[in-house]
């Protein structure tokens, strides 16, 4: 059933992806905008993502409500965000870390309407110009504490999301930040350094630019990431992103001591046995482009 | 002007790459090979890459002779390969590590039919079968004390470099190797250990599939790497490797510090500083694609 009207708390690259989404399977929804950044507001309006803005004390007859800012920021207004709402409004986010902020409603008298959500995509791009189509289509999503979301609005949700081409998959919100620690935000990290630590040692760009080829673009790739998005991210998932990088690090370290002291036996048996990696990507190749 | 006779030495991705172009360039000269693994050989042959196999004392009547195996492997090898060949026959290696290997053949009597290069062009896959068409169109080749080099072979060379699309660089073989460890050979340890953090942490790897998307994969492509060929690259410019890992490191310690103190502004600032990458890549991009 089409809902008639839809709020997207930020309208970046998730809330405007799925906003166009929306647009083409409900033409019939009003999407309503709110977003710190007003040039967001226009942007978006202009683009076509977004029918107009509206603001935190409307949403009471609104079907559902859409939070797609950064995951500090989501903390800080959910709870009144779940103060305004309707009988019949199901409100989900969408952000990369999930125990805090279940934790942070747990109580509150509309914790029902509430469904922690975490769509594994995106791109290194922010901002309603960074909003594509079909950007959740075979794509995985997360499910936290679903059981503690009123059955009817949960079921609203899970056909919304079937509708956008997702998978689902069901995490206890503590394992799911745990998880995502080594599989995403390590990554970042990772990434993030390994820009700085050449854009350091390479003042003059031109040496980059004439002998870095693809593999370090692809590795590099999420350093173009948006700070003012990751920054939180970090700062929520504090815990195991330190302790990825502990365990990070130690490997880094045994491979430079490999390298150091001559033995290339066992430099050449951790990549041999890091090789299979191969395997685990095909899947997640051939699940990103089914 | 059309080579007679080439010979590649390591019929795998680069080697059997260029060989499938200069069948296309250059349809009436003989490509012949040589592999240690005799089913590359036979692969090779089969797949129209190479015309037949020859040996290392043939090599008197070669126009040309291409080395495209392992860089240890190389610098075993170069010295009877100059030792081999007639007197107007050009040969190059296409490494990625070039001091040592300069140094190695810097007295050889035949020092000017060898010219130091290396294609900046390459996949995360080796072997006849991972052999493509224009691997090398829009590429960096840099070349090394190429003054070392007979003019007329240069010239030779680079008619044909520039035949397969690619611009040329030219660079102090010690010089290279530095910078090549910060853009190419850091970018594949970060993405190895990366890659033996998260497998060593999940051990079952369903979590890994649902939770990783495409930036996960980006980052740690370069992991589904051919050991056989990077453990004599780490092992050949390792003082550069270990240098450029000491940065590194040291980066990701502040990065985990920062985390640790709750000192979220100086997250914000690196990752904001970084993020500069953005400009340097769209430079590889347009280059890559051009």
């Amino acid at each position: 059933m089409e809902p008639l009207k839809i709020t997207f708390i930020g309208i970046g690259l998730i809330g405007g992806s799925m906003a166009l989404d929306m647009k083409r399977l409900f033409p019939n929804t009003k999407r309503l905008g709110i977003d710190q950044n007003a040039g967001h507001i226009s942007e978006a309006i202009e683009l076509g993502i977004i029918d107009e803005e509206t603001t935190l004390d409307q949403l009471a007859d609104n079907d559902m409500v859409v939070i797609a800012i950064p995951v500090g920021a989501c903390k800080k207004i959910l709870s009144s965000v779940l103060d305004n709402i309707g009988k019949n409004t199901l409100v989900f986010d969408v952000g990369s870390t999930k125990a805090s902020l279940c934790q942070e409603i747990a109580n509150h008298k509309h914790r029902n309407h509430f469904l922690a959500a975490h769509p594994i995509a995106g791109t290194e791009f922010s901002g309603p110009k960074a909003a594509v189509e079909n950007l959740f289509e075979h794509k995985t999503n997360i499910l936290c504490e679903s059981h503690k979301t009123d059955s009817k609005l949960l079921e609203k949700a899970v056909l919304l999301f079937t509708k956008l081409g997702m998978r689902l998959s069901y995490m206890d919100p503590i394992e799911h930040d745990r998880h995502i620690a080594y599989v995403s935000h390590l990554s970042h990290i990772s990434s993030f350094m390994l820009g700085k630590t050449v854009i350091e040692k390479e003042k003059d760009e031109r040496n980059i630019f004439d002998m870095a080829g693809s593999g370090f673009e692809s590795t590099v790739r999420l350093a173009k990431s948006s700070p003012a998005m990751w920054t939180p991210i970090f700062e929520e998932n504090k815990a195991n992103v330190v302790e990825s990088l502990k365990e990070y690090i130690a490997n880094l370290e045994a491979f430079k001591t490999w390298v150091e002291n001559d033995d290339f036996q066992k430099v050449y048996e951790s990549m041999a046995n890091t090789n299979h990696i191969k395997n685990i990507l095909n899947g997640i190749t051939s699940k990103n482009n089914k």
